[in-house]
């Protein structure tokens, strides 16, 4: 493999990322490829204080376009000084989230205007795109029950109410069907074998499509 | 006074910005208006955290455009949450900064291109303009020379080499020349109380003209 490739696993709250990220990369280092795990907001050190400023749940009084701009500084730092040096170097990225969560979430939930979004977009991945998006498709209040039975404590964005998750995944259903080549649904209701079943599919086909092209 | 309005004072790294911010704020409070003071970045709760992150010495890989996103989110967060709601309620809004400087350190001194920085700040404004900026011009190397007596130790903007600074300089001397409706340049290599009386004859000349068109 010559240039490497990113992935993203995106989907509501509580879906079932971070577990399946897991297994992604156990999968992954099976197949002795360079793995580079990330997530959004976030990813660098940078990144990691405009997550905190984020998901502040003291910070309540952000305006829309605020929190706009700080997911596009974020992921400026996090394509520029992770993600494509680490793809130049023939790695696979997978990160927990990337613009699709922007879309589904500050333009389906939010409201806020889809140019906008997709020109500040624009400005923060300076070329590049996800090789391929998973969407793990959930009932958000099923979710959140996730969530709340991990324990975690709800951050800001958990605390919107439920209607508002339900356009966010909306958002993520509409994306998927828009660019097949690109994204794929998994119904993460499903129990986690099939759920990893699924996932790990999905991306096989990513590795074996994209070792195809490189040996072209 | 029905609406209010906005005075901005703009320029190099001490060329003495706080302390002609000082004298209008006394020069302002004399004349009963009700006067909030303010600065770039920062200015609220969230901008002051954005400010952190972009001043913060130990960041030194951060990207130019990360940081065009940073100024443009504080901004945001500044024009919705404190100014728009001040000169609404007939305030005489005072920075230390605004756009001005993004354009001559950004643009100017870095070499980010215009539009977009354009861009970012017609979504950070929405709409607002001062109407007024008070460029205090210095020769960069006196600037330095007083932040340095004033006992401050440098931040990572101020460890940039000179001749960034001068083209900082350039850029509001251009600036200013382009729109003398908006903006006036004071030689801040004067003595303080050269300054402040330039300065202060400034201000006065925006608050009469507001005055006027107010009741007109
Ligand atoms: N297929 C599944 N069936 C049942 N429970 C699951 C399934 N997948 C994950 N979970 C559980 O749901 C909870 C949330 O999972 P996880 O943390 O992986 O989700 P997430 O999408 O990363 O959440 P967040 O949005 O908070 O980051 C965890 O306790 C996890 O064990
Ligand atoms: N006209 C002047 N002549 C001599 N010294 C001055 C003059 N104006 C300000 N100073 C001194 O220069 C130093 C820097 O001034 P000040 O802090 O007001 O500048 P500043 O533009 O706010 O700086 P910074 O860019 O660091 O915020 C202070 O010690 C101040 O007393
Ligand atoms: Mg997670
Ligand atoms: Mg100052």
């Amino acid at each position: 493999m010559n240039k490497g490739l990113m992935i993203v696993v995106d989907g509501g709250n509580g879906a079932g990322k971070g577990t399946c990220l897991r297994d992604i990369e156990t999968y992954l280092n099976d197949l002795e490829l360079e793995v580079v795990m990330t997530r959004e907001p976030g990813g660098t050190a940078i990144g990691e204080k405009i997550r905190e400023i984020l998901l502040d749940k003291s910070a309540g009084e952000m305006c829309d376009v605020t929190e706009l701009l700080l997911f596009a500084a974020a992921r400026a730092q996090h394509v520029r000084q992770k993600i494509i040096p680490a793809i130049n170097a023939g790695k696979v990225v997978v990160s927990d989230r990337f613009d699709s969560a922007t879309v589904s979430f500050q333009h389906y939930a939010r409201g806020l205007d889809l140019d906008l979004i997709k020109q500040l977009n624009d400005i923060a991945v300076a070329g590049l795109r996800p090789d391929f998006t998973i969407i793990l498709d959930l009932d958000p209040a099923l979710g959140l029950q996730r969530v709340a039975s991990r324990g975690s404590d709800f951050d800001r964005l958990e605390k919107e109410n439920l209607s508002f998750l339900e356009r966010a995944r909306q958002g993520y259903i509409d994306q998927a069907q828009a660019d097949p080549q690109h994204f794929a649904t998994v119904d993460a209701s499903q129990s986690f074998e099939q759920v990893r079943h699924e996932v790990l599919q999905l991306v096989e086909q990513v590795i074996s499509r994209h070792k195809q092209v490189s040996h072209e």
